[in-house]
């Protein structure tokens, strides 16, 4: 998937669009401008920074009417096949959507996992779809920014269901949590929660849990599974939404129980815009989300500064030699510079 | 656990006992004060702050000069049993080991796996040993910043082996990672890799990958998966360590294996300690910890201005009321500080 990273920027290069020639491209609907937005966003180069506020302040007043879903699950309980199905139904229900994959798991090699296999692809061919894995290498913090924003593009190009799709059980899905209006936690019957590896904290964040492969086990064990799900979603505390977690099954192959998926989804926004918790989560996320851009652009903007940049080269020196604590340096700089 | 947390927080109020006192405490080996400095390192409440700084400083000259670990495997895979006879051995060859657990993943209701259940008890009840687990709150930056300090004043305390346990697979062994001389993964013969949950980037990032339980699985089970793990090994790009990382197998039950894997990170040590990259990647890690501090204090000391509080705060209620958004809002209060 770097390869096609790669591409999109020298597409983009290429092509040299001025940032209201892609805002005018994603608001009409092209995915490849979409694509060199979302790329842009991405990059950590200096110069393309100014690029992706101009970009996103344009999309801006078009953002905010999709539903967003985060869905995650741990490797083999069939994500991809989950969304694929899904996807195709909302599709045929009328719907646009927009896959956005989170994977800052290999660090090192910089390999996606996403990228090693051919993911999702009716939906990948499909014009109603837009699907982008995240960039493999970069912080936590670093591609959770990328997907916030990528989100507000895909809502000015008029996608109606944003998927945010986390693969792996930890740290990302709490990210995730804090941009979705709907948590899916997709589960597998038959192997023990150890071994799924799934986390306490991880079904309490839930809105719904669905078994997946239903076709594949007995019909036994996906509803003693049910029931035990059921049973430990009733020991959490209760959501702030007032939304009791559903507990369901499905199976991605014959398309049992995906509608109800979509349904009880459909139910969730119903009831929490009506009881107010919709907006209010909304707006809960937005005072993070400034508050997160705030801690970017004060220390992008002292960070940058010469006097900054000098102290903390010879602040680096001293720790290289030994002549100083990286706590003590820290302390030194700021005392220096007179920040506080 | 958040019992016992909270019991070093009314000892420590009880006590009261200043900087010095507890820098004198834990440099003596007073388990106690080891524990009630960790509590202070790990409080979010601004009047811990100057205190948890004196404690650092004073703990600093005295750090540095244990063999820093990372262990991790997914929940099942027997990692408290395999510290603990690990623990054992330590204690036996003459060593004094502490451990520091990593589990942010309940962020909601608070509760920490770890807490469910009795662990590592015989290294509990001895006195060569200090374990401690991670507050189960606050996020994975806040969990991995106390635990880094942690192991200054372990180090301090004098334990020559500091072993930082996470729970899961994800992002939290990337922080780790980037704060031990050692990473060691645990993994079971005979699940698959993918209901492992192990991702690539774990295994990349390992010095050492052990199968456990080997007692109760079929020997040939386990030197099957021996294998295959080492091919996959050999699949990643070499370590600047230049150590080839190393496949074996232990079982915690009848001390098999044990003392090979103590042998295999003295051989690292020593072969890194000659090549020179154990203190290059311990000054590397020094460097990001600079860096990681200065980010934190910066941010610390603009947003306790009453300007700035104003601002967003005004700023707030703007996006509560539907009137400007997060991004927008956050490039102004920067423009109106004038910080850039």
């Amino acid at each position: 998937m770097s390869n096609s990273l790669n591409s999109n920027f020298k597409r983009q290069r290429r092509s040299n669009k001025s940032a209201a020639e892609l805002i005018q491209g994603i608001r009409s609907g092209n995915n490849a401008d979409l694509a060199i937005g979302i790329t842009i966003l991405e990059s950590t180069k200096q110069e393309h920074h100014e690029l992706a506020d101009e970009i996103i302040n344009g999309c801006l007043p078009f953002a905010g009417n999709s539903i967003r879903l985060g869905i995650t699950g741990v490797p083999g309980v069939g994500k991809s096949t989950f969304i694929e199905t899904f996807g195709n139904h909302l599709i045929e229900k009328g719907y646009k959507l927009a896959v956005l994959a989170i994977d800052p798991s290999s660090q090192k090699s910089g390999g996606s996992i996403l990228g090693d296999k051919t993911r999702m692809e009716t939906l990948v061919r499909n014009d109603n779809a837009f699907v982008r894995p995240s960039p493999s290498k970069g912080s936590l913090g670093g591609v959770a920014k990328a997907t916030r924003e990528s989100i507000i593009l895909c809502e000015a190009a008029g996608y109606d269901f944003i998927i945010v799709e986390t693969v792996g059980v930890g740290q990302s899905e709490i990210a995730v949590r804090g941009m979705v209006d709907f948590f899916l936690l997709l589960m597998l019957a038959g192997a023990g929660d150890e071994l799924q590896g799934i986390k306490r904290g991880i079904m309490e964040m839930a809105d719904a849990l669905i078994i997946t492969k239903a076709d594949m086990e007995e019909s036994r064990k996906v509803k003693a599974a049910m029931a035990e799900y059921k049973n430990a979603m009733h020991l959490f505390p209760p959501h702030d939404s007032e939304w009791i977690p559903q507990v369901g099954s499905c199976s991605a192959i014959s398309g049992e129980g995906i509608n109800t998926i979509l349904e009880t989804i459909e139910s969730y926004v119903n009831t929490t815009k009506l009881n107010g918790f919709f907006d209010k989560n909304r707006t809960a996320q937005d005072l993070k989300w400034m508050d997160e851009r705030i801690n970017e652009l004060l220390l992008e903007s002292i960070k940058n500064k010469a006097e900054f940049q000098r102290l903390s080269h010879t602040l680096s020196d001293q720790i290289t030699q030994g002549k100083i604590s990286p706590f003590r340096a820290a302390e030194e700089l700021i005392r220096i510079l007179k920040v506080g």
